[in-house]
């Protein structure tokens, strides 16, 4: 039992010490999924750094029409710390990414198939559309933070690849946060906010 | 003629080599209005780094019932570069703050008289709504690029102070920005994006 | 025993592996007081970003005539990773907030109430005072590093919110670190760096 | 005349404040052509976004059999200041990226067509080797500043995009800055550097 | 005349689109002294990066018996956006270089002859006194921002080499700072922060 | 056995939730060679922050004829998080510090005794080579990432500290990354990067 109270001294020594390490430590620090550290580098593999599967469709049929398939550090460990990631993007004919934003990263968007409208709006008091019909082989970038959208404008499938400046950009679906959120943001402050009645805004609610 | 044609290789000069320095050269950078660079530090003044007027209540007369007064970089030109900025808010009775992001700043708020619901979302998937009421004296944190708001809960005025980490933050009105921007999304975008018909969205895009 | 094992093999994995993470991985990371890491989100609720009490008054009966109540990390755990915190800072009449510098932020002050003489001093060679007189609804800002004070020069009790650009900004104050640091710095240092004679410092290191 | 002496006097300021701007000030900061600052944001037009022609094969008739078709800040004026930049890069059968750094971004690879082989080394002791062969579909990444290189393994082309944490990440090839520099470098350090005799070092300088 | 008027318009450009720049944009940004950005790749020289004359002893003869000789962005106009300087540091016997701190960097000091006692004082509440005696070729480091001294403790000359994050640190004396400012800090708020009589204040005023 | 569930529950808790800390939350965080997280600081004594004999030569018997002594943050813990290191070159007559680069940090070198002929190498396309040669008391600055490289061209032993600006920079030596790789890099790619014929890269790996 001399071993436990060796361990709850270790658990102890743990918790008193608050973290804080720089980001560039290393060559690298893959995800640990076992601890709140990296990887171990001497059991890093090549794997670690690998991601497949991006060649393959996602599947578009719901109601937006389109589908993200993220290649984000959750998916990918080797990215951890790296300030990159990647995403697919299957639009159906006419079908939307909707308005959103992500919070810690600048998106550029390439279009592998198909023709989609691209637009982002500024911040305030401009609120300025920037918007855009893009064919296959064209690029776009929609700055940090701002809400931007795509939507295919061709008659066939659309497909493209989005880079973002972060390992977790994470994704604010502008609909989805704000009547879609748990709980639900109070009906008082969405009817001022978007000025619609209280049918409709139920009816958004209900939507999300 | 001679000085002419030097100053025209001047310009040409500046217009060739790309600007690049670093954010910490110096104890401070006030903004210049006459040039591109930092106020020369020996005509720098005390009034560089001083704002006056924040205790003048704002005028809440207007459809949200509420009014913000930023002290950013533009208002306060000794802030530049020091990643920090204030605003004061002022709520009439049951106004509100509407629902808007950050793209570059995390907020912190404090209620220096009346009583405010707040709150804010997470990303996705979750999208869940952190909610608080809030009495003079409390404070809150909208972590940076997430959806958040107030409302005015008391039966009379409310102010509050919040601070946020950028000298230029940036104000998304979600609201604003994608129903009342320049030029407009496309309907087809927003009646898929929100689930509305034609009329609703049309209605909403007149509101702002 | 077998899970004794385990768990020691498991805490041999935790020391072996240093922690290098980015500090935007997340919406949000609270501290966790259990252990080195972020809390579980699933446990995170909204008393998390919450502080109460910032409209109570200071207790300054002590020889500085000011107190300052800080909203850190360590207060309100949420702060954590997002680069921002507050302070109320009470002053008696003719209270001073002595000579102080934060290692880690820039601050901006907003008098609530009476009369505050401020002030900082810039590097080396200039060592220029900037200072200015401020009242009720006055801003000012003291860039990161340098050395600030404020005074009370109303006839009343002043209050002030101040807002710094970390959520751990670190306070030195010069005369504690300089004459009441433990253990003391030699009086050699101090005669010389001050030019005053031993008695003089010997008095100032009691002081403190 | 008045005015060219005005001319003289604003370069003169120009000249005398040196530029220290955050980074974040603004929701974008469009490279200006005709400055040294941001381009005017009531210029900008959503081409400042877009760039095109990224469908379109690069010529790998050239001794390596690749050709990087790079989207850095320089060919999409709207990518300055946010962290992120793209390229397209082609493989002839066997064709080689040739080992190289990028010495400020991470770069994430996605294979769109064909086989390649692909690998990183990490830095001093271990010069650890990390390789795959990756396929259509098949993501990548080489961590910020080390060397890797891609080897077309399949019997026709290959494509794949490359995400770079960087709008201008830079590019050191091996093979031509050791050997290609311009003025080369002494061949007493290439030869004690590489354990090679003068011919061979002359030969290798020959070819790059 | 024409020229003019566009000299003009190109003036206004400048001055009102503010700068906005990534520090990592290129290799490198050697200051111009002719303009705010950097200079010419093209006119970049070896020169650039270079700084002579670090062994030459720098002169004692002064109060403080010690003599710093920095080596940083104003010197060496290569470091510009590089994060990183140098100074030399010599110490006549029993000379001190007084309490100061860096507002902008970390600092680590290598002993490069004789004896120096060395130390820094850790922020509120603690202010805890780290301190160490080294000798030829020991080396201590200075956290940033932190109050930090050395003194010659040996019987001849003390020389140290000492490195410190950032092209541009800052280095604020506090005797300077604090008793030698322009225009002076008002006697009662160091009378009161450092609890000395009117008299000794004014006797300190009068030696910085 | 209560005991041991809590302790399973608690390393289980550290499992799930994911570590990210900002570098800046306090005045130090000294490495913990137990522990992911900092020291405890009531456990920090001066010599964390402490390293001895860099006055003692590196020996530069090897076929290089320099030697490299590093004080990083491996060395010196109280160096983690503080974006600053240094190192002291020695080399034999005629010995050379062979090209390679430093994926995370700029250097500053300066010369302490003999005469060093120094270069770095700008990346594509220009490759241009920016070399000089030093004197005792020379500093030069080599710019992040860049392949750069030093050579004793004086008669006797020649000594060199280097500040760099980060506390783990990395080193790549470029011959023993490129041809000392474990496992090694095919030789097709090496052939094909480098136009040497397969016995000469066979002989370059057997050196590396």
């Amino acid at each position: 039992m001399a071993n436990l109270s060796l361990l709850l001294a270790a658990i102890l020594a743990l918790s008193l010490s608050p973290v804080m390490e720089a980001t560039t430590l290393k060559d690298f620090c893959v995800t640990d999924p076992n601890s709140l550290g990296c990887k171990d580098p001497k059991l890093v593999e090549a794997s670690d750094f690998y991601f497949s599967g991006l060649h393959i469709a996602g599947n578009t049929t719901n109601p937006a029409g389109s589908k993200v398939t993220p290649v984000f550090a959750s998916q990918l460990p080797g990215l951890n710390t790296l300030d990159i990631s990647i995403a697919r993007i299957d639009y159906a004919p006419w079908g939307i990414n909707p308005p959103h934003t992500h919070p810690r990263a600048t998106e550029i968007l390439t279009v592998l198939d198909g023709s989609l409208e691209v637009g982002f709006i500024t911040s305030n008091p401009e609120n300025r559309h920037f918007r855009k019909v893009l064919q296959k082989g064209d690029v776009f970038v929609f700055p940090v933070g701002l809400i931007h959208y795509q939507r295919n404008v061709g008659y066939g499938n659309a497909v493209a690849i989005a880079a973002l400046s972060s390992q977790n950009p994470g994704v604010i679906t502008i609909g989805n946060a704000v009547f879609g959120s748990t709980p639900g943001i109070s009906s008082d402050i969405l009817d001022k906010a978007f000025q619609l009645d209280n049918p409709t805004i139920s009816y958004l609610q209900s939507k999300f």
